[in-house]
């Protein structure tokens, strides 16, 4: 019998653990608040980190066919603090700070000191299907503002950060993961896009709407260019390409390790 | 300013913890061995156990249209060896021993200790869909026995106990939460069914195929029917419904706190 | 620069894994239950798991010079219900069943269902330095038999059983784990006692106080001695010594993830 | 039987949740960064942030007699960047800078992009009793630079920064938690000293040896004196002593329940 192969041992001696169980990953920080903060440990020790790609990561994250006008103001740059020593990792976590450039404009209105309460701003008026009301109900707030300066997109920025530092570690692993867009309202990718197409779409220098098919990505912003005229908007759907992965990686033994299971924080 | 009540800090004085982070639960077992043993430790004491709702939990999930022979062979009964005394939890963690009655056909051939290694049934040709190719490459198995005794929808009987005693805990909030069956095959509910169908629909002495809605179930039971003739199975799809939970569980405030995360194991 | 080496890499590679990160272990079960449940997690597969030395382990935690009756009554045997197959590991998760001899004697006074609340044996005097009182307190018991039925050394029982898997993969990596015992009241081992000293105390048939200097164990005996005739009782100090084990473990980047900083459980 | 009162469902009651279960803290940063972050997540929103009572936790530790020069350099100062809004917490994560205001002596020899190699101050000597060696092993580094800048008591300042937020919480407890030094070398406080003393010793002004009593204090200073002389240190004690803590925390439930356990990161 020899459909049995040594592959994820294999694996697990090229990086020596499992990195399911060690690395954490946590954010900090308010969407009109000073900076974002990223927090990443477990990284192992040795790992060329390129801050020229963890700032296209960001910027990448920045584009978007038919975005508001925030996205122009800031530029995320990530100011690595610790963690990483003459360009590379040094296995101590890695903190990466991102500021918010609208901060100056919020500054007496969201202070972290008392401030005048006068200026505040408050959001009385909770958005459905947002966090808005249950957040405020869940924490005593009188009205929504503390929610959504949290419950806020502009989080995501951090999370792209410690993605493009994992990023790093499975790049040693010959290992890449690619996202590309898949429907737009009612635009779809009607077939499998082969992985070639994936990789060729996302290194594109103009990233406006990440279809690897051009034909669909054209029928995709006409249901944009749509919605923007009535003020609406548009659901959609992605896919996350994982390529190269040994096979073994989580496990069927028990419910929580498994690899559909969510990533555990610690 | 009113439309903020305290709906959560209610819920969690009468709970007294948040049961997020606080149940852990874990099973073990595997398909032909001698028992399962379900674990669930975190819940408060004091709650009153039922051990008919636990087994009426348990016969739910042996019912099921087209089933196999072996869901005849056990009617599973639970066994429960700690943290419940005089009919009421005691906040000692609760072990739960499902015995496998089809264990004594399998003793020899997959015995705890060292036994007579030609009575081992190899299980050589991995099952497409299932664990079997990956485990064994894991975990550097000649061939899948081991990966699918316990990757195996034996397993899910421990989860059923579990569940039951979790209810029990809910009960005490009032919260209730039951599932049905929306979709097999081609067949579908076609629109919301209300919160007391479903109820009268899990309350059946009969659960074949839990659908509240006759008519879709009949067709669902067709569906079932004609893959049955060809030794084929048929996906489906059903619908969890949780019934007057607060407002407020889980949070927008951290990726691993949010409600649909994935429980955590502790 | 020849002072570093890789011997971490090395025990990594040879595992796999970080063990701190992986096992999990739980413990059910009360002192006068049916059972103790031990359960482990996270144990590779391919280990050669000796019943006779996970027994031998129970045993000698059942020794012990001036012990009380109840050890006489019960010879601990580990009855694996799970994760062991033909006297190997499987990577399931392990169940190891203890059942209580002393459990016929309790049946009617400690049922699991509600039964005659007039043979209940209350516990209203909370002992001085035990969980009594607290754990009264804080699950809100009228009395206090249901903390020290789980608040009991008998739970040690499963911790031994537990700590034998435990073993069995070390012993892979050429650790082995022993204590003996330094100081009994008064009397105390004065030096550091060498490893080889340490192992033939362990390896003793009869271990009633396992102190590896013939010398202090007579003048630790003593000191029991005398406690016994006036009912006192009186403290010790033992020492675990891991042997052979590679630099490393642990680290010094995050306050949770030092060796000292207690297991986790997951 | 009137013994049993609800401590603790009530301490559950006004705090809404089992803070050892939800509190989270992490820290980053090396000793000669640019900065530490503080990293604490799971406050309820509404506590009051009072930033002078932190700058005075962190200028606390920094007083110390017979400490070196490095302390008079910096005075920390807490830069809340993300949790608190006009002066209280709002339940999302806070992150604190602690800049290091001798990192501009350090910018070049230690860039966190590559530089210049030749100007990197290498440790080939590892510390012993420090994690130098152990710490270059595991990560293979052929020196111990890395491992000295994050195994540092430089670290120590983010956790102060996050013990004086988890006491903002703990005041609105009434709990008080306060240490004191109770043995320097060979000079020890001989009695249990009232807690009263303890608050007087902490709220001095100068506190280069907080030792509660005078006279005790004396002779520690004499002590430090003598090891100051020939270039030694020596050894102390301190006690943690927590004020008005109701009974029923942690549980004896399970063996990673204990409030003993060590808290858990997640």
């Amino acid at each position: 019998m020899r459909w049995m192969r040594r592959g994820h041992s294999g694996f697990a001696r090229r990086i020596g653990y499992n990195p399911k169980e060690v690395l954490k990953y946590f954010t900090s920080g308010e969407s009109h608040g000073e900076a974002l903060v990223a927090f990443l440990s477990g990284l192992p020790a040795g790992l060329e980190v390129s801050l020229e790609f963890v700032n296209r990561e960001l910027w990448r994250r920045q584009q978007g066919y038919g975005r508001g006008g925030r996205m122009k103001i800031e530029r995320d740059t990530a100011h690595i603090l610790s963690g990483v020593r003459h360009g590379r990792t040094i296995a101590s976590p890695i903190a990466v700070l991102l500021e918010n450039r609208d901060w100056k404009n919020w500054q007496e209105q969201l202070p972290v000191e008392q401030g005048d309460a006068k200026l505040h701003k408050r959001v009385a008026s909770p958005r459905p299907g947002h966090a808005d009301l249950a957040g405020a109900l869940k924490y005593n707030f009188p009205e929504a503002r503390y929610v959504l300066e949290r419950a806020s997109a502009r989080e995501s920025a951090a999370r792209v950060a410690i993605g493009a530092l994992a990023k790093v570690m499975l790049r040693e692993l010959d290992i890449e993961v690619l996202s590309h867009v898949v429907a737009v309202g009612g635009a779809n990718v009607e077939h499998e896009v082969p992985w070639e197409k994936i990789q060729a779409s996302c290194s594109r220098e103009e990233v406006l709407l990440n279809c690897a098919e051009p034909e669909a990505e054209k029928r995709m912003k006409e249901e944009v260019d749509k919605v923007l005229r009535t003020g609406d908007s548009v659901g959609g759907v992605f896919e996350v390409v994982a390529h190269s992965v040994p096979p073994g990686l989580g496990t069927y033994v028990q419910w929580d390790e498994r690899l559909d299971s969510g990533f555990r924080s610690a």
